[in-house]
């Protein structure tokens, strides 16, 4: 059977959790065990009348040819010019507790009623879980979340396409909104004139986060505005076919000052440190340590915050690279081998009393002969009109 | 307390089923709740690292001065520029999880840890939920959604003008990309084109239907064209600050023919109909009962279906207004009086071997005189030169 995943590692991670039934649940996995398959019309809300939209898959260890899928009733309609893989798909669903008991019944058939059920405690809501309990008394229900996380850790070549596309329409997004946004501009119309350019590039925006300095707050206002003489820090995610760009690029309305020029060199330095170390069997902790060792040398080492962490499909994912607080999720690539096809998002900034927030962060892929940059574009200040 | 919404509505509604406590945990109640309010960063997705957004906002009945909120770490930001009404507001969390284990600590606070709290079962995920029932074992989590919907049934004046502002804009884009397309342009690329048409009108894009005759398949294709002499059925959705404009608009590639007019004018009067019905103290019943009478007189009755529905934030919300099964979500409005400033979505569709898919979709609101329609233009056929 061909499949849009690698079932091998799939099955590998299922059977030293001891998991026989993975029932996937969050748009994100669903589409990515399904090839990119999305339900377009609850593509960007859940909610429907009493109840919402839930989709199920449900893959039973080294059987795909057992696999189901439960979708809404409208589906139908959007697999008739997409067929999916599944063997078994079953289109009538407008409630979610409904769809978790047709997805019991299938498991009771498939003989797993006291077997070990994988299911996204995050994204299964409570009433379709409390239903899969009532059906499943005798089943044991664990998290399907670092399973699903480590079998999308490696990007095939065209998720990296994808990366790539997205990646290098946020940066012509950005520098177009930078040099024709006028002096006085509130970061709230910038925010939404970044998600526009967004949209018109074939992106799906997620969101714009804005500091027009000297203040710091990242929350685009119509209480704040960039100014002439002072910084701009976008920092956008936007995906294509659920593919995330996310990079973050700086501004300034007229010459940049001494001073900015001088924190823009001690950040690029550390983000390039980052890079250096970044190569298929490099660890976590190796990044980390180029690039710490870097700020230690920065006069405004104080000021700076250095992170990296996996990327692809959601903005925090595998590999996750280090086990200290600096990120809100740490992980276990601190201690193990980066593999070609991974994809690191790695990002300093800088918080300056007079400067402002200045940041830079950058997609770097692990590639076999070391790392690829997407987006590598304006770098540095954009240097704008106003 | 100056609240954005009917507090004593609200309490009324959880006193009648007996609840101490609402936790609202998806985006459209907090939002609902909070006056407008949505965390930017995560208004589009909630994935984030091992888990996910969930923003928590507890109510007390009788009690809003001690409302909680627990956001996500980065939402202080925005509440800076935007502060909430909630007393308390604790912004710390990247798991939903953990928030979950917040939200119960500080309703044990309340003396409320054997309470009845009501959750969103559908909205509250399954770690969450599972959270609650371990740290408050002797509380009784019973479902909020009735409670919610009711609550927001009628609609307030700022509401009824962003659902009229997004009506208009949604008619707008139909209009502009119906008279502006090729010959053979593919529904994906139409959809495409409406999706930006409503960002550039300030609109958040959620889908848009296509039907492309004779077929009546739905769902946008690369492999679907709309051809000369063809139908062309737009139903799409798009919202304004979480308000939806949500309405459906015909096309024909060149003049319509005899047939089109006629099956038109079947599916127009059932539509007027229906509209005859509405004002304060009307039930759904009636509205039904008014359209299936003219839908009785039709040549092509058996080709047509007629349903309506409240909607305003979600496409099917309170008042719903039939027990019958021709929508998803019956509702007690069959036999209820609908009230000034509720808005029903009121639909009529034909399924026709040689015009194709027929629909149209209109937005009523009703008013102390009877009823509006907002968006209520391009009716007919909007005639395109291709």
């Amino acid at each position: 059977m061909d499949l849009p995943f690698d079932a091998r590692k799939l099955d590998a991670l299922m059977e030293k959790e001891g998991v026989d039934l993975l029932l996937a649940s969050s748009k994100d996995n669903v589409a990515y065990l399904l090839g990119g398959y999305r339900f377009f019309f609850f593509a960007h809300k859940d909610a429907i009348g009493v109840s919402r939209y839930l989709p199920l898959l449900g893959y039973r260890r080294g059987s795909p040819e057992k696999a189901f899928y439960l979708g809404n009733s409208m589906e139908s309609w959007q697999q008739e010019w997409e067929p999916l893989w599944v063997p078994e798909a079953a289109n009538s669903h407008w409630h979610s507790e409904k769809a978790a008991k047709d997805a019991a019944g299938r498991i009771r058939k498939l003989g797993l009623g006291k077997g070990a059920i994988a299911v996204e405690k995050g994204f299964l809501p409570a009433d379709a879980y409390l239903a899969l309990q009532e059906e499943l008394p005798d089943a044991r229900l664990v998290d399907a979340h670092l399973i699903l996380e480590e079998l999308r850790a490696v990007k095939r070549p065209g998720e990296l396409a994808l990366l790539r596309q997205a990646s290098e329409a946020i940066i012509d997004c950005m520098v177009q909104v930078m040099t024709t946004t006028p002096a006085g501009a509130t970061t709230l119309d910038i925010a939404e004139r970044v998600r526009k350019e967004e949209v018109q590039r074939g992106l799906h925006f997620e969101y714009c986060l804005t500091a027009a300095g000297p203040g710091w707050n990242r929350a685009p206002s119509a209480r704040n505005r960039w100014e002439r003489g002072r910084a701009l820090s976008l920092d956008s995610g936007g995906n294509l076919h659920g593919y995330l760009g996310d990079l973050a690029r700086m501004a300034v309305m007229g010459e940049p000052t001494p001073l900015m020029e001088e924190v823009m060199g001690e950040v690029e330095a550390i983000q390039m440190a980052a890079r250096s170390a970044v190569r298929p069997g490099a660890t976590g902790a190796e990044i980390f340590e180029k690039a710490l060792a870097e700020q230690a040398k920065c006069p405004h080492k104080g000021e700076l915050v250095f992170v990296a962490h996996g990327m692809g499909i959601i903005q925090h994912e595998a590999p996750r690279l280090t086990s200290a607080g600096v990120v809100p999720y740490p992980g276990p690539y601190e201690s193990r081998p980066l593999e070609a096809g991974m994809v690191l998002s790695i990002e300093t900034d800088l918080k300056n009393a007079e400067a402002g927030f200045v940041k830079i962060e950058d997609t770097v892929v692990v590639t076999p002969a070391g790392w690829e940059a997407y987006g590598d574009r304006a770098r540095g200040w954009t240097v704008c009109a106003g």
